[in-house]
């Protein structure tokens, strides 16, 4: 007797980060000097309903962890694809050394609810103010209440919510070091599921 | 004379959570009895390098969240295109009243390195312990650190590092109620924005 047995064996990458796809979220913070600062960030995501919530997890060794544990405020800025380009400089150069509005040619909106700027060509913005501070490791994360969130009207649907093929948002393979757009529609969420096992 | 002002204003959509585009990360963790439970979350990410780790944020309210203040464990397995029906079910269903893996077919593997099961089926998992629980609100936020990262062989590319093209993540897109292949690559990450303003 002959017994075929199927062995599929999970090969272990070890311990450390991943995810298949990371956000590229532009985090905006005002310096010392009221200089506005701006970061991309991959390590950004919402994190609660009631308050309305957003955390960001930053190196003490970036120009934002500074401005952010002195104002205790920061926006979220969400590049559409057209910026991709500036949304990678956001995150290669730093705000110690250089400004960035200055040098991308966008400009700095300072919020009416928070001390912090936005970016003003970018189609949607989070609003927040720092609510708590977690000490991980080399990261610390901030966590913002989410004051208000702000768009461009010209990218709202029918019901004047953010249409996703109007804002057109990037997202990351870090692994891939790709930036990608969002591609095609594969199903309808909280309902593609329904008839699973029935 | 005639002077035109270009006026653009931002509209308020109020205090809300909003992100373009949300994960689409099964949970996996066992309950009191031993049972292998699945929920799919959106709210979760990378929170820190070193050490390593993710966050995930549940309400109270799920089955999930009693698992993990029990169990201390969880993973994390993404899964590809071919599941979004299963990812989306896994949302929908409670472990309290169904047993998700029973119902899918999918097969629960026991974690070797934390008290938790993955799915089998997905290309790429991460295994962690929780070290931090961070009351936020409505949710609760649960750092785990990763143990290990585990990837099916077929999705790896010469380096070893997982494929865009072989894990076919989904996005999702929770205002448009749309589940998302990841798009066109439009630019190399650290790299494309380098030459900006120079």
């Amino acid at each position: 007797m002959k017994v075929t047995v199927e062995v599929v064996l999970m090969i272990s990458l070890g311990s450390n980060t991943f995810a298949p796809i990371t956000p590229v979220w532009v985090v905006g913070t005002y310096d010392h000097d009221g200089k506005p600062n701006v970061m991309t960030a991959a390590w950004a995501g919402i994190c609660c309903s009631k308050p309305p919530c957003v955390y960001v997890s930053l190196r003490k060794a970036t120009y934002t962890y500074g401005n952010l544990m002195e104002r205790r405020a920061f926006t979220i800025s969400f590049p559409s694809e057209a910026y991709v380009k500036e949304a990678d400089y956001f995150g290669l150069a730093s705000g110690r050394d250089s400004d960035k509005f200055s040098t991308t040619g966008l400009t700095a909106m300072r919020s009416d609810l928070v001390d912090a700027p936005y970016v003003k060509e970018f189609p949607v913005v989070l609003e927040c103010k720092v609510i708590k501070i977690v000490e991980i490791g080399l990261h610390t994360e901030f966590i913002g209440e989410i004051l208000d969130v702000k768009a461009d009207p010209t990218v709202l649907d029918k019901n004047k919510m953010p249409d996703l093929e109007r804002v057109k948002p990037l997202v990351c393979s870090l692994e891939n070091m790709s930036y990608r757009k969002v591609g095609e529609h594969i199903g309808k969420a909280f309902s593609i599921g329904k008839d699973v096992g029935k």
